[in-house]
């Protein structure tokens, strides 16, 4: 073993940062510790939170961290900044966290950009919550601003989704529109001190009752103002009682099941894509069949025809 | 040539979508279709249309469509739909947008749905947008919600980028954080009528000051009321401007060679996958791995490993 995996392994937080930035290059070092830390995966509870830019889902977070490490868990928090990478966004993020959390040992929180993953976003948060659940923090709390497919991924690898709304919002569309609706175990008004706190219930409750639950599952709405810390409480009771609800469910085991089959064909995907650039497109023939499909003189399609048909898969 | 194709490139509107409907669905048919279109693209204007729900991009792209019919202009318009494709969002947007624009043989709107698109929404937009273009239609339109690395990629795909904001609702988050900002090529204050819109201008300004665009272009504020048609002629000015000025401009070339690359890798990814996972893993055998990776007695990483060392290139 590395020693930067036997670190990891004793609890070090700087080893844990760095496996968990070899994860986010993807480097061929973070493949052999991802294989090296997957026997100690699937411990940890998983809690998705999404909602649109404003919602206060960080505030949440940071509520919900203290109060897990108030019960002296662990806690791992990923929080998929959706900012431009050339901003800084994610950076920015992690420090100003850092200052609310102060130095606690206990708490470990990562910022990652939404974009420029090789490989997806998506897999990429998948391995990090991996990395997260080796080093024994449970609950990890992952937090998206929940549009886009890749996002959608993202909840679905949780065990408890909740789904933040506001008051005043743009009630029927904020999130109703993004189709993130029928995943959510859980909705959070947060804010709710605000006017337009019931409206937003009624329109929630309406919403409900026109879906119906396989297992018959009715999911609460939680009253949260995250700034002063109310409803928190509440909000951890139902997070326990989703876990406990679906702790047999057929439904849940085929969704981590699908889960993983989707995780294993994107691995599969970018490493079958990353060998085989490397050995039938090197970067100066690729920069010569793209010119030339640019200025039409070759078709993507007919390009791609010709790669695959030049492999061969060898019996096993 | 089949006799879909022969349709197609004679006009007919059901065999344009029927054709795109078998792009969508990346049928095998759809990859020959594909070829054999491909000499005819690169011709259209692409605009790209983005902003958060509710800033009214689909009156906005109603009133363009109207305005450039209005100058004969055969349009196409791309309406990437946010809702999920369990409510069927794409198809209920398609027939609201029938009624407005009536039987107008000049005009094809094709709603997709955000997800579920195998090889990726980019990768399907950008076919579709070939499809379009091959027959005939320019400009093409191509509207987006605007978050997400996919939807990035689309507006990447667009000769002329506009972001759509209104006044009042979190002027600060609503898009400057999504990190759309840096793509604009014109930005749009639509419900421009309502109080706040010369707050939000000034916002947009001074966020446009702190950027410098390194080949002059400073991205102009046009005010628009969609609903009753304000603003959309100074809109197409701008974007006719906006075309003329990056006509020779490297960096765009540069940005059209990368979004060919990108879109050669993402398919040449899809079809390797499929194919491999055709030859090594059917079904069966695949759902069986999966079992074996969520009960930890296998790790996903070794699993590819495996697949990827069987795999043999023929030299060309």
């Amino acid at each position: 073993m590395s020693s930067l995996l036997q670190d990891f392994f004793s609890g070090d937080t700087r080893a844990l940062a760095r496996v968990i930035t070899q994860v986010e290059n993807r480097t061929e070092e973070s493949l052999k510790i991802l294989q090296a830390l997957y026997p100690k995966t699937g411990r940890a509870r998983v809690i998705g939170i999404t909602g649109s830019p404003g919602v206060g889902k960080s505030s949440l977070v940071d509520r919900l961290t203290i109060a897990y490490r108030g019960k002296d868990h662990p806690v791992g928090v990923v929080a998929i900044d959706p900012s431009s990478p050339f901003t800084g966004g994610a950076i920015l993020g992690d420090r100003i966290r850092m200052q609310t959390m102060g130095v606690d040992s206990g708490v470990y929180i990562r910022s990652m950009a939404a974009r420029g993953h090789l490989g997806g976003l998506s897999a990429t948060t998948a391995d990090v919550v991996s990395v997260l659940d080796a080093s024994g923090r449970d609950p990890i709390i992952v937090e998206t601003v929940g549009v886009g497919q890749d996002e959608i991924d993202i909840i679905k690898l949780a065990d408890v989704s909740i789904v933040v709304l506001v008051p005043g919002l743009g009630d029927d569309v904020q999130a109703i529109k993004a189709g993130i609706m029928e995943i959510a175990d859980i909705f959070v008004i947060n804010k709710s001190d605000r006017p337009g706190a019931d409206k937003l219930e009624t329109a929630i409750q309406a919403m409900l009752s026109l879906g119906h639950d396989a297992e018959g599952w009715t999911p609460p709405v939680v009253r949260t103002v995250a700034t002063d810390g109310t409803g928190i409480d509440a909000l951890i009771a139902e997070i326990d009682r989703v876990s406990e609800f679906f702790k047999n469910s057929p439904r849940r085991t085929q969704r981590k099941h699908d889960s993983v089959r989707q995780r294993l064909l994107a691995l599969l995907e970018e490493r079958l894509l990353r060998m085989v650039v490397e050995k039938t497109l090197p970067d100066r023939e690729l920069n010569r069949v793209v010119d030339e499909i640019v200025d039409r003189r070759q078709d993507p399609y007919t390009v791609v025809e010709r790669i695959c048909k030049s492999i061969i898969l060898e019996s096993q």
